[in-house]
């Protein structure tokens, strides 16, 4: 398997080709080269045919890569060619903003359950989901087979539900949570925290 | 000036060894080390100790680091040893959740205006805040020296709001649209999409 020997940063661009592309498709453009999805991305072109080429031959000399063709590679080799269910553990305002989402569609994912604590929340409905209990999660996780699931809880919950969610079969991870969490190693963790975003752009800026 | 020299993906990493440090006072520790550091974020010690040592010398052989003086020093680095004011444009289901979110607070930034298109949404209230009209944005943000925007309108709304924000004075934008967006060099953009995270872990999980 040629994935095995690709380094996680070159993986972690592909999505970012691959959302380019789909840009591309919306705009109804059939063909593109590695000069425009760099220049969209900030990436160059050198890196791009580097990084594609690691998986195979998509583009052609001369005529650049089909955007459709290079589409339907990029997803399988994510494997957003089918569509993954995903937990959602933490009802407040961001679980609650992420089970709503509309930009899961069309992408390889979808929110199939929302978990709370609160009994006040359980029963309660987030767009087209009745919240369900996480005394329940371990269960339901495995009866749906789900292995993606996102922490929107507060920090001082996340180890704790990250370890329920490890139990319970998951192995990927996107942590809202402003914190870092300890999984085993077969388990993949993702951060999404706007304050590293912004200090990173603050360090910029004079006062 | 020595922050000039440093690579942005050193300066990347300092707001997670801030988080981390943050962390470990809530837990009421006092000192540290870079291996221990490192162990939280899943980051080297030898890496820790090289990214600190292009500010100064913030550790002693033997007893570590002053968990609260090196906090400080790391705000001073990275700017939020003040507080920064932000616009939020775009009052749907993500802007609501970034204007109420509780944890900016003590990592230095605040949310202070809100702005949207729908005229059912202007006047509105979200958390603390009357949600503004968009037309008004440009003469609010320069009336208050706001330069920092986050961005949650749709896609096809993204690129229109980010050049109305840098002309309206922003220098540095968070989007929360899931697309790349273009602006002049001297405003710095970084971008939270989920699903770029999800497909980076997917491609390891097995179907």
């Amino acid at each position: 398997m040629v994935e095995n020997f690709t380094p996680d940063i070159v993986i972690g661009r592909l999505p970012l080709y691959l959302r380019s592309l789909q840009q591309m498709e919306k705009e109804k453009r059939h063909t593109t080269s590695s000069q425009e999805i760099g220049e969209r991305l900030g990436i160059s072109a050198a890196q791009i045919r580097k990084d594609l080429s690691q998986f195979g031959e998509f583009g052609k000399q001369g005529t650049g890569y089909d955007i459709n063709n290079l589409i339907m590679e990029l997803r399988k080799i994510l494997k957003v060619d089918r569509v993954w269910d995903m937990a959602v553990v933490g009802a407040g305002d961001i679980g609650s903003a992420i089970a709503r989402y509309q930009g899961f569609a069309d992408r390889g994912y979808r929110v199939s359950m929302v978990f709370d604590v609160d009994p006040e929340k359980i029963g309660g409905r987030i767009g087209a989901f009745i919240v369900e209990d996480m005394d329940k999660i371990e269960e339901r996780i495995k009866e749906k087979g789900i292995e993606i699931a996102m922490i929107a809880v507060p920090a001082a919950k996340a180890q704790e539900v990250s370890d329920l969610l490890v139990k319970s079969g998951i192995k990927a991870l996107l942590n809202y949570a402003p914190i870092s969490i300890n999984v085993p190693d077969i388990v993949k963790v993702q951060y999404i925290d706007p304050v590293i975003h912004l200090q990173r752009m603050t360090f910029y800026l004079s006062i």
